[in-house]
């Protein structure tokens, strides 16, 4: 077994509030998150799969096709978007990293069929990162 | 004369768009980067000053001053905020990384007194960068 | 569950050398790293808890008070420091990388109350790192 | 249990093909890495081991002895080589990222007597990393 | 005038030699880099540019335009080639870092028409970089 | 004309003060870098020089020979040393980074012989900076 981990940028902007807070309380818990006309970050995401490498091709999955099917199924949903507006699968999700992660999880989990999905790493900034992996 | 460079960054969201254009012309134009809602980036800011270090010192200017001035001078009016609806200074500008780095510039210029201002480099992301050096 | 992970920089200094050991042994033991005036690093510390995130906030620990906790716990006391001379509870220890993450280990994992402690990785440079698990 | 990991770098040109291939089949399935005349990248390499650190040392393997270990038994005979042409042990092998680290790994675990052999991480670039950990 | 530099990157295998010199004199004046059947990297390619923002649009150059021009000139002409064998702008040219700026210098010296062309950087790997500026 | 960069790191502690100032008036002028027993940092050194490529090589200087240079005029005699205190061409120099570089250059400026040395760049960390280029 091998683990593939290919990794792909996005730009987006987003707003950390829950409705059913006051605004008080939303900067309480979210401080300058809660900006209400948002702020925006240069996503950093990576996607590893694992699985056993083909005895022809040496390969687990062909890299370009990882790469297009993180394209078509997120990035070109997300990239230059509003994640809290812009986005049919983040409504009613407030959009801190770690629920992207595990939306981003549920949407990648069925397409991947060569290996199997592994962990999904988003990094907000250099400093903030998380980690899914469907436990 | 030696130069000095600190880097800050912040994150912020922005929209590309000229209210003179047509919503057409502005997605012709502007591409992705006109999305109505917005998208972000974490921007990257390094400003550079020349200058003589001080002979007690061994130094131009503290750098601890200088993070501070940037601090209460640009990032705490652009960081966590939407540039074209939260930023004052930038009201009537088009939030381009080569506008931004002109305006941040303008703002600097006087406030830099040991040595001078020298450049400003502005990375909206890895990949796209703009400096701007007052000619 | 969730991984959450914060990178925070520390500058100091160390001298890696067993004082039962001889000079000579010192040196052959540790190399460069035994010079008696000590040398230094900007280390790379990356703090990761594991957790649920908040049904209310989507968060598994508000990374500012993470921030903070790490800031208040060790990076004021190894920050700007020589760390054989003035951290105490790093007295009695050879701080290699290893020890240094164990004893950042001990100080931690009282003091995470959201989620768990799951690994620290320090990074003395670009191409040395280690990190420790509490196995 | 400490984790201990050291990058290294190496520069390689390589061609992605199945000599059972035909050229048409092999550029449907490498796509441009198939180009007769092979292509290159600077790898980078991280191999980490994991160990209980000596109690006289603080250390699990002295890094520049690993190091020395990775340039005699890795680095010198793919630094600077074509890895299809030039290496000994890669011969019959297509030599996809994922091939590459379980031969690294094949060379490196009889020689790890410091703790064991943990992980194999090559990153072909920025973008494109394969992991392997004798699984 | 502002600077607006876009960064891409190629992977490409090269040799260095000059076939006016025997194998031995080869070696002594490239090294490693002489090696027959050359080896490879991952080259950051940066290219700036010059120019005053244009009123309506706050940009020098349109950035997709920009990667777009660099993409069809330059990097669908070396990505994933041997820059000795398969570019045609790089016959009789031996291949360094040096060199390579120059020649794409002249290819894209023509083809900027907002603004000028200001610096080419290429490097070669992290500690080995050049810059041309037409100078 | 091209310039041919060598990035290069050395580990290195170091205690900012004057020894004419009092105690006090160290720590208001130096902060936290007036610790007495120092501190340290991963320096990364970049030095440029600028020449004509020899015709015959395709090169303005062997990076291996620069790099061999700035190991033995350079790296060994500040690596993993106290450089207010192992040095000596630094005592009686407060080690900034601003007097570092230039004590950097004065030593190199007679060695560079093909082309000129054109810039020294010293990191202290990822956010201080200091360019010198014998102005």
């Amino acid at each position: 077994m091998v683990y593939l981990t290919r990794k792909e940028q996005f730009a987006a902007s987003h707003r950390l509030f829950n409705p059913k807070f006051s605004d008080k309380k939303n900067f309480e818990v979210f401080g300058k998150c809660a900006n209400p006309n948002g702020h925006g970050h240069n996503y950093e995401l990576s996607v590893t799969i694992v699985g056993t490498p083909d005895i022809e091709t040496g390969m687990i999955m062909d890299l370009k096709k990882l790469s297009d099917l993180l394209e078509k199924e997120l990035l070109e949903k997300v990239d230059h978007k509003h994640l809290n507006m812009d986005v049919d699968f983040l409504r009613e999700i407030i959009p801190t990293a770690e629920n992207l992660a595990k939306e981003f999880w549920k949407i990648l989990v069925p397409k991947i069929t060569n290996g199997k999905l592994y962990s999904i790493v988003l990094a907000e900034s250099g400093a903030n990162i998380v980690e899914y992996r469907g436990e």
